[in-house]
């Protein structure tokens, strides 16, 4: 089956050199990242976070950027069924189609020209993430700080789901817009829930922003209801995008991908040159879940102190509270922007290290050689520990970590024996919680070996 | 508590004329009127279907029009917390305040002044619907047909109402708009459903078109996602409304309301002149619901005949396949309407006979002296059992209905036995499946007695 | 020649009594009364100030409203050419066209069934006025006061014309809407002058308010420019319209329609119940016309006297400055709104004697009796002056005053001999000028004679 | 006195790498090209045509772009008074304001960075211009070709500046937009006209779209009317910019610029490759002017020949007639660009030479060694042709040019003789015609020499 669907937006204005980098045929891997991409975001809505299966599935799906009189088509042979009703695309799809087109081309066309230096050095790599925003249209002068990030699991239960519709709806009534990382579980109920709330209040300019990633997007692909997607290059500019773009941060239950969201925030507010920044970051749940932010509160006070624990709240089973205290808070970091002189939109003034900002590639040899004891500098305990749940994640869902895990086994995570002790604890209790992986597959397989422990 | 609350829209703009004739001082019912349906409003998602009891509740409830230099205000004293989101009511409801001033200042001023004859002659009144219509903006010239009006009971089950649900998904992803009689249960469900599916097209002008009446809106409150509400003056120019609006028409499980809807479309249908009609009817449901549209088949069958059975078709289970038959048959619609030379907005070549324009006082002695025999011209037989369930909806929840059978007892319906039989196992069906009466209350206590049955 | 033409806006809404009411073959002389209004628009930028001349030339035009499909078509027979371009009509008179039909039916079928006294009562006329305004859109809540009434005469010279163009520069540049009578001359240079500063400032909501009437419109058809139209039923209801619309007046050399206007608001300005109201007036023109408004001013002083002259400013060959005392009054206007808790957009609490507000039909018999005496109270001698050069005016350029004239020659003007003789110095000075007629046609013959005068 | 502007649109959202480097300290020469061209804007409506002059004249001037909470703003030191009004400055002009930030900041750095070939190869040069009119936002997809180039002298008389505007008008009246070089003359009578046009349509969108380039801006600020102003780096990218976007030339009576204009599209025309493109091009003017056309036609003739003079039509005081060519044209560039599969907004397949994309920079040295013999290619001879005209404007009003012939005297031109008598009667008559200065200066002092003739 062959399709044309046109890009919506500036999307339809490629130049020629633009669209010829693209083809199939062109050098350079950029069109299996870009054909991927495409079959990621067709295949919204589908329940599996295994991104290797996906492509596995549609090894037919093939994309070509074509040209016409009014613009650019794209050309889909063998599209994933469940992308269309009766034979017509469904457009919150072809928009994500259409961001797809826009970051890919945007970051290895205008970008790769640039000095290897503007890829390593810290100003530049902030400048990078800015721009790709700018591009994507995320970022308006003159509106008021109101962008709440919302992270958690993708393999959430349904008392916890339909508790993140309710935060969600509770923001929504209070004209907050939601950013998450697009995937299912605790990145779709928010949004779900904030839609109702702006649909009460008439809300004119909703957002729901998804941030995602090639090596992500295809395990959790966004959801209709997203409608502004951008594709980052990599986790670290996603996360930095995050906490750039996001004025507060609600953290519900979830897995390794939400511990790494926390120590990476953890890790940037502990540092002394962001003492004065006020940025809302609140664990919430439903009263059934508090066990769960009990025991991590507790890790962290083992492993980061008071110091980091002093930068977030707890708040269980209130979702008026958990919207009301985000909704307080923008004044505060409108005030501080302005005092600063700081844009709304892009927080510029916040310090993110080079630590969390270079990209860590999660082989073997890499998880194996991670700094891991208590006896650091907090901050970069934080980075560190940030770095081996990036890596749980890459070998739980994406399809180059499963790939690895195949080939060389579960990575070995390795350190000092009373840190490595704490880490066991924590992620058996993701693997009993069943956080680590979509309901209904088999049995959680770990792809990671904690030495040290008993396991 | 007292509160301020501007109107949208064009309703900022009384004259004084029309401002001095909503005062609590002023002369005439108005006022009564006015505060009633305003209170109504912003009761919504309580759950009572009882008019007097909400009433009841809030008798210190009061509004008053005043005039300031940016226009109208609304003062509000003591009204219901639930409108408000942290002092501020909810747009949504500030809308359908809104919307009651204007349709009972257009309806009580514009045309208090007619001569009497407009108000009984058949012309008249549907230039009348049409003009609160207009005056509504709820007609569009140039938009091809796309509403489908959804009826259904206010008190469904969880299943049932999953179903309309998924129902509204589906009609929203082929971007038909929804008309309902904008209470809970199938009234809220195909909007809610039909909203998700509107967001994912990116769909920009959905409408939730509710449609109501003074003497039914305290006890089926708007839900704040409708976003067109019109106060018809009575349940015979609702109806009317609601079929020279729509363009299609789904039926849910329901009660004695929904059969008064259904008899009253097939009563007009039936009628010679609009034998032509391209009207599609679908009465739909879950696998569980079955049995229910059976028996209403098969009471249908019995009293009106093949003749009445042929202008609806039964799908069971099906979501996808109820809209893709409404989306064809826009098509068939749109022909006819560019046939005969009428408009796409308003059906005014469908003939509706002037029994079924006239309001019916359900008093005792009406509800006693109608005419239940099987041996009249069908179309009549309609038009009478209409009356008995209209009788019978407001005994249950209409406020004037239940101080009638407070003050006298039940009604009686009298007629032919073998017919008062197939009504009677109706009605006991729909007791049995809790379909009189929101759940959570006491027990049914029926508001009629069938004669010349055992009961 | 046979055209479609479909109107906008709500007007292709038209219930099917409202349509037949509007048919040639009904009864009444509503037809003739929009097909001449109808003609009048379609007539726009030709150069006649006669109505009579204009309705002669195209006997055999005609106009029906017809029902289709889509909503309501114009069918026009033989209609002006320069109403096309290339066989389409021009969209600025596709809306004119719109707001004739809109406000004959609104006049003719809403208010047709009042009351009497509806008509002649001092508070209706005043509700009806609105209410022509509110159907029409014309008054808008929430808007800051910005609209400036610009009269003057259909007659000036190049030099005026080109003055009344800066002036209306200078206003768009301070965001300033325009309202005019709509004709040539000074009703249409401010327009073309604003349209250039509202475009260099971007400015989104441009007014170009025309308010006309019936008698008036086919010798001042609408310049395409007007992108707002009200037909109010007569010179009354359109003065009193300016008036209550209007926050700030500028007056341009004119001729007896300008003088009946200044008569008309000095008569207004002076009752004390007015006293309050900040309403800026300027007297304008470029260097050369600076004679005129001294014998205006003159006139004035010896009619109306220093109570009557304090009420306006003499701005000579500045028109800068001009719009900067307007924007700087609107402040003023604004608060006093506030104080006494009026709409901006509508000045409720302007008081307007019935003595202003009754038509003055200008028959030779009433305008033989008016009571021209300086010893009466001042008010009254400006309402009496006023309905003066409202006969001139009829008897210059409306269709019926010609009739009248052509049947029993001038009408006489009698009264006090001192006050006869200002006005013949006023009226002679208006000829001399050229302000009683447009250039190119033949001299112009008064259609008065002044009583006791040696004329 | 000092100002702040907020700039309009995305530029609100400079990162901060961009602001640094168009700081005054910052290292190279954009930060005066960038001041530059910010005066020339804010001094629009100025009557000279001497770049140097306007710039020697407000030495003080300067800006500096500052980093707010609420976005970039501008900061103004001694900006030119009549830019504002009351103090505020007219938007147009911010709008302006903002597009050189936006161009100078697109092009200097986003394309500094790119490799040397991309700026002499010619595919690299069309995607360039693409570029910069991408981001200026001047491509949009899916609307129909409707764009008209019109050309023509900065310095014409009053009889051809209002023939320029009732061109204008009644290409506006059709719905056609105007691309012009956005100085004075017949680059500001046809926005001024089709603004007119426009606003009796109602049109929506239109556009007075102006390009210019940093050399020629001072001497031809932007009319406030232009609403998508474009500052292309060079003329060569400029005229590109032209044929590319534009569906259709108009050509009015003009200077050298006009003939450079001219003689580069004839070049471009002539090629075998764009045989079959449908671009019409139509010289016109008032009967006053018709001997220019014929002269300059009989030039062409006599250098490019028939050939030369196919590819364009004369029309004398017509102006209805230019208008409706080029509507009915717009049919063929639609059908054209539909079959060779070509965009409507960007005329990719329009093939220009390497010769006629290189900028030429008009040093004596250049000038002298020119190819000026009429045994060459007609398409090599039009583009040396095209390079003496280009370097008398850049003689006559840019400030490079003028200081060049302040220091070394006027530019010789050398070549054939029977050419360079056909030239020198050519430019004798623009001066004659006062065509090589604005009224009201001195005498025309020839910034150029003719080598081989009795001058």
């Amino acid at each position: 089956m062959i399709t044309h669907i046109s890009p919506t937006g500036s999307m339809n204005l490629l130049s020629q050199i633009e669209v010829e980098r693209l083809k199939k045929t062109a050098s350079g891997n950029l069109y299996q990242l870009y054909r991927n991409c495409t079959l990621a975001v067709l295949n919204s809505g589908s329940h599996t976070d295994n991104s290797k299966e996906l492509l596995d599935k549609y090894l037919s799906f093939d994309v070509d950027v074509i040209r016409r009189a009014r613009g650019i088509k794209l050309e889909l042979t063998n599209p994933p069924e469940q992308a269309f009703v009766d034979g017509e695309i469904i457009k919150g799809l072809q928009e994500h189609l259409s961001a797809v087109l826009r970051d890919i081309v945007y970051v290895n066309m205008h970008l790769a020209g640039a000095a290897p230096s503007a890829l390593t050095n810290t100003a530049h790599m902030t400048n990078l993430v800015f721009g790709i925003l700018r591009n994507a249209g995320a970022l308006s002068v003159g509106v008021e700080p109101n962008l709440i990030v919302c992270w958690g699991g993708h393999s959430i239960n349904a008392v916890e789901y339909q508790y993140t519709r309710e935060v969600g709806n509770e923001l929504g009534l209070r004209e907050l817009n939601i950013c998450t990382g697009c995937g299912p579980g605790a990145m779709e109920g928010p949004m779900k829930g904030a839609a109702i709330g702006h649909a009460k209040q008439r809300y004119e300019h909703p957002r729901y922003l998804g941030l995602t990633e090639p090596s992500i997007i295809a395990a959790e692909p966004p959801n209709p209801i997203v409608n502004e997607l951008v594709i980052m290059p990599d986790i670290e500019k996603r996360l930095e995008a995050f906490v750039r773009l996001g004025h507060g941060i609600v953290i519900f239950p979830g897995g390794a991908g939400t511990a790494e969201e926390l120590l990476y925030i953890l890790g940037i507010m502990m540092h002394p040159d962001n003492a004065d920044q006020p940025m809302p970051i609140i664990l919430t749940g439903p009263k059934e879940s508090e066990d769960y932010f009990r025991s991590l509160d507790a890790f962290i006070g083992d492993t980061l102190g008071e110091e980091g624990q002093k930068h977030y709240q707890i708040v269980i089973d209130d979702p008026a509270e958990v919207a009301r205290i985000m909704k307080q808070s923008m004044q505060k970091v409108r005030q501080h922007r302005k005092d600063v002189g700081d844009s709304y939109c892009y927080n510029w003034s916040l310090n993110i290290e080079s630590d969390f900002q270079q990209p860590f590639a999660p082989t073997h040899a890499n998880m194996a050689k991670l700094d891991l004891h208590l006896e650091q500098p907090k901050q970069n305990l934080a980075a560190n520990l940030r770095r081996v749940f990036s890596g749980i994640v890459a070998g739980n869902v994406k399809s180059e970590g499963i790939v690895e895990i195949e080939k060389h086994g579960p990575y070995l995570i390795d350190g000092d024996v009373n840190l490595m002790q704490k880490m066991d604890v924590l992620l058996q209790d993701f693997v009993v919680q069943h956080r680590m992986k979509l309901p209904g597959g088999s049995a959680y397989e770990p792809c990671y070996r904690i030495a040290n422990t008993t396991k």
